[in-house]
């Protein structure tokens, strides 16, 4: 891969905020293109809902064609209920992504931490830091969101990154 | 809606095996038109394995354009893996019905199991006995996932009944 530049669309999966981010890599450097999150709204079928999603996701993976697209895992839910809404979301994702022809990847909270911040232990503070000083952000992306998608995506250039060392 | 002809799609989600059944449901008379499950393989990357599975569902709306796809709700499992898994294609399932513009229904395994066995507690084999009888088949279908589909778009043929009963 070398120093080609890459686009890279991050997501982190949810039914009532699905966050995003889209980052351009070249050159070892990083940059903010557009994030935010898109919004359904409960009370509205659940397909509805995912279907709103996957519509945006598509919106997006048009206007900016990335190359890749990095959706964080799931880890970890209280309850079950949340994780079954989560996981549909997260359906919707990958869906628009393999719809797109787009390549896809996964990564855990632990490893976008690591990457990000340095350490897998790091708090969800210390990670928004991290995201507002490495994309050189005047302030920490808003919603919470937006920010950790942006986090997936920074973790993927990382290891967009490695590879590519490993392949020279 | 009266003794208007209804084409039910059922669907059991799952990644590995999605198990689907069509029934025509007239004048309160049932009949199977088509039953099976869509396959994926481990191994596959799991965006592709929900594309496919989106796809496999796509070409059965579009054969059978059912006037509903009726969708088994996600109620207990062992493994948090598992339910993941699980709820991905039950999301791939929603968006298939609603980038098609399909009514969509979801229904719980208690609420199956009281409309085609008569009791929220029978068990697989009593569910699979009653789908065999009041679908006039010669055999429990197969694989066990093709059965748990019918008994959802059995279930579903049922409140619609119902509904149109309360409507008259």
């Amino acid at each position: 891969m070398g120093n080609s530049e890459k686009i890279i669309l991050g997501i982190d999966p949810g039914t009532a905020t699905m966050g995003y981010g889209v980052i351009r890599f070249k050159n070892q450097e990083i940059e903010s293109l557009e994030y935010g999150a898109l919004t359904t709204e409960a009370g509205i079928p659940e397909h509805i809902r995912l279907k709103d999603l996957y519509g945006g996701l598509g919106r997006l993976i048009k206007k900016h064609s990335p190359d890749v697209v990095a959706i964080e895992d799931i880890f970890y839910f209280k309850n079950k209920k949340t994780v079954i809404k989560v996981s549909q979301a997260r359906g919707a994702a990958l869906l628009a992504a393999a719809n797109s022809g787009k390549e896809c990847y996964s990564f855990t909270p632990l490893q976008i931490k690591q990457a990000v911040a340095g350490w897998g232990q790091a708090d969800k503070k210390q990670v928004q830091d991290m995201v507002k000083k490495l994309l050189n952000l005047k302030e920490i992306p808003k919603p919470d969101d937006a920010a950790d998608a942006l986090a997936v995506a920074i973790c993927c250039a990382y290891s967009l990154s490695t590879l590519s060392a490993i392949d020279m």
